[in-house]
C-alpha cells in the first residue's frame, strides 16, 4: 500500500484529531466544471462516460486540480446496479433517469437477475483500479452506492418520481414483495461496495436520496433496516486501516438517532439540520459530515466565508467534522466559488483544531 | 350569527374536548374528483375557476357532498396575491405556476404596489360570503394564503424551482433587499387574512410551503420571523368565537419549537413527522394537523383504516388533534378511497375521546 499523503478525511470520519477540517463535495465532478462538459461530449453521453474508465478517471481528478480537495470520489452513477439488471437506463435531457423496463409485479421481482458484480460491474471496478493509481495516494477514493430503497424507486416508478405512487402502493398493500425487492437489492449493494473496496476505494458512501419521503416507522422498515443490514455486511477494513462507512439521508435530520444505530461511522447531513444540536445528538458515537446549503455557491465571496464560519463554529471544536455541501453541487455555479468554499474550510477551521 | 352544526374541527384546534377526532383533506377540492375536473373544464382555466364565485364555491362543496368533512377550504390559489400585484401569473398544464415578470432587482421590488384587498381581492372576499352562505352554518370554512417566503419564492424565481437559485442568491447577497421584499408581502398577507375572516373565514392557514428548502437560521430570519408577524397582526375572534391560525411548513419537523414560538393555535405536521413524538414535544402549547402520507390513498381499505389507527395511537387521548393527510390529496387517488380515509378518523377515533 501507498502511503497516503493526505489522510484528514479519513481520519476525521474515525473521529481522529486532525489540523483542519477535510472537505469534499458532493457531485463534485460534475456539469458546473467547464472540462467536465467537454469530456461528456467526448464520451456521447452520460452512460457512455460512466462505463470508460478512463473517461471516468478523468472526469474524477478534474476538481482535485482546482481545488484543496481532501477526497476523491468514484464518478459513477447511483443506478448501475439496475442498469446491470437488464432495465434498460436510458438518460432524457432535463428529466433524469429513465427505465424502459419497471419492476412492478411478483414476475418483475422474481425474474431480476442480481448482477455479478466482478463481471457484469467490471468497468466500475475497473475505474476504480486506474483512479487509485491516477491519485497516486495524494488523497483517498470514495466508493458509493445508492441505497436499496433510492434504487428501488426509480426501479418501481421506472425514472424520477414527484409523488412516488407505484412504489407507495406496493410498500403500502404488499409489503412482502416490497421486501423482497429490497433484500435482493441489499446483497447485491453489499457485494458492490465490498467490491468497490477490494479494488481500491477508502471509504463508502450510502446514498438514500428518496428516505426522506417517507413516514417515520416506514423509513426504518423499508429504507434504514436495509441500510444497517449492509452496514453490518461491508469489510469495515483494508489495506490495513479502517473503510468508513457514511449514510446519507436527505430530509433524513429526524431519524438521526436511528441512523446511528446501525453502525456506520458517519452520517452525512442535508442543511436543513443544524450541525449543532445534530453533534450534541450523536455524541461521540458517529462523525458528521455536511452541511452548507450548495445555493450558498450563487453567493458573493464574503457571504461563502461567512456560513463557512459559521458553520464551523455551530459544530465546535470537536473531532469528528467532514466539511461538505448539504447536497451535490448545482449545476449554474461558478467554478471560483467553490474554491473559496473549499479554501475558507480549510482556513477558518484551523483554530477548532489545536489542542490544548 | 347562525350556528354551527359541526364545530369539531374549531374545537380541536382550541384543544376543547370533541365526540371525535375531525378531519379534512389539504386540496380536497380536486383534480381527483371528476366533477371538480367538470367545472374546471366549463370554466376554461384553473385562475378562471378560482375567480369566479360561483364555480369556487361549487368546487368548494363537492367533496363535502361526497364525504364526512368536518371543514371546508376557500378555493383559491396561494398565487392571489402576486397576481393581483400584475406580474402576470399564468399556468402550464403539468409546469405549475408561472409570471410573466420576475422580481429581483431593487427597482422590481420598489415598483410593487400592494394590492388593495377589498377591490383588487374582491373575487376572493366574494367567493368566501357565497361558499359561507351556501355552507349554511354545516362546517367552518377555512380561509388561507401562502406564506410570505413562499409567495416571494414564485415572485423571484417566475415560478416553481428545484434549486431556488435566484431568491437564494437574493436572501444570501442583498438580505436587505429580500426583507425589504417580504415586509411588503407580509403586510399584504395578514390584510389578506384579516379582510377574509371579516367575509366569513372561521379558521386560517398559512401555507409555507417552501420553508423547508432553507437552514435553520435562515428558516427563522427570512419566513418563521414574518410568519410569526402575521400571526401577531390577525384578528384572532370573530363572529363571538375564535378564529384560529394553523401553521404549515413541509418539511419544518425539526423546527417545531419555534414555530409554537409565533403564537398560531395549530401546527400542520407533513407525514416524515412522528406526531406523537411532536405532541411531546410542543405539550399544551398548540394543537396539531396531520398527517397521513397521501400516498396512502393508493393503498387498499385495510391498510388505510390501519395506518388511520397507528396516527390516531401514536398521538393519543388527548385534545388538540385535526386529523389531515400531510400534504395535498394526489390527483390520481380514487375518491372511494378517501371517503375511507374520512370515516375510519371519525370511527376509529371515539375511544380516544371517552372521557372517564
Amino acid at each position: 500500500m501507498k502511503t497516503l499523503k493526505n489522510d484528514r478525511f479519513l481520519r476525521a470520519l474515525m473521529r481522529q484529531p486532525v489540523d483542519c477540517t477535510p472537505v469534499w463535495m458532493m457531485r463534485q465532478a460534475g456539469r458546473y466544471l467547464p472540462e467536465y462538459r467537454a469530456v461528456r461530449a467526448k464520451a456521447g453521453d452520460f452512460l457512455s462516460l460512466c462505463k470508460n474508465a478512463e473517461f471516468a478517471c478523468e472526469v474524477t481528478l478534474q476538481p482535485l486540480h482546482r481545488f484543496d480537495l481532501d477526497a476523491a470520489i468514484l464518478f459513477s452513477d447511483i443506478l448501475t446496479i439496475p442498469d446491470a439488471m437488464d432495465l434498460g437506463l436510458y438518460f432524457v435531457e432535463g428529466e433524469g433517469p429513465k427505465f424502459r423496463q419497471c419492476v412492478r409485479t411478483e414476475l418483475d421481482v422474481a425474474r431480476l437477475k442480481p448482477p455479478k458484480i466482478e463481471t457484469e460491474l467490471d468497468y466500475v471496478l475497473r475505474a476504480v483500479r486506474v483512479i487509485r493509481n491516477a491519485l497516486n495516494g495524494t488523497v483517498p477514493l470514495i466508493g458509493f452506492s445508492g441505497s436499496p430503497w433510492t434504487l428501488a424507486c426509480y426501479m418501481v416508478e421506472g425514472g424520477a418520481s414527484k409523488d412516488f405512487r407505484h412504489i407507495k402502493a406496493m410498500m403500502y398493500n404488499r409489503p412482502e414483495l416490497m421486501h423482497q425487492l429490497l433484500a435482493v437489492l441489499t446483497d447485491t449493494v453489499a457485494d458492490y461496495l465490498n467490491a468497490q473496496i477490494d479494488h481500491g476505494v477508502q471509504a463508502v458512501q450510502i446514498f438514500d436520496t428518496w428516505g426522506g419521503v417517507l413516514s417515520e416507522p416506514c423509513y426504518q422498515a423499508f429504507s434504514l433496516d436495509y441500510m444497517h443490514a449492509i452496514v453490518q455486511k461491508l469489510k469495515r477494513k483494508s489495506e490495513g486501516r479502517p473503510v468508513p462507512v457514511i449514510l446519507f439521508t436527505k430530509n433524513g435530520g429526524q431519524w438521526l438517532s436511528a441512523m446511528v444505530a446501525t453502525g456506520a461511522d458517519a452520517l452525512s447531513l442535508d442543511w436543513s439540520t443544524a450541525i449543532g444540536a445534530a453533534r450534541q445528538q450523536v455524541g461521540k458515537r458517529v462523525a458528521l459530515q455536511g452541511n452548507m446549503d450548495p445555493a450558498l455557491l450563487y453567493a458573493d465571496k464574503p457571504v461563502i466565508r461567512q456560513e463557512v464560519s459559521r458553520i464551523l463554529a455551530d459544530f465546535g471544536a470537536y473531532n469528528g467534522h467532514v466539511f461538505n455541501l448539504g447536497h451535490g453541487i448545482h449545476q449554474f455555479v461558478e467554478p471560483d466559488k467553490a474554491k473559496i468554499f473549499v479554501d475558507a474550510v480549510h482556513e477558518l477551521s484551523v483554530p477548532y483544531h489545536q489542542k490544548n
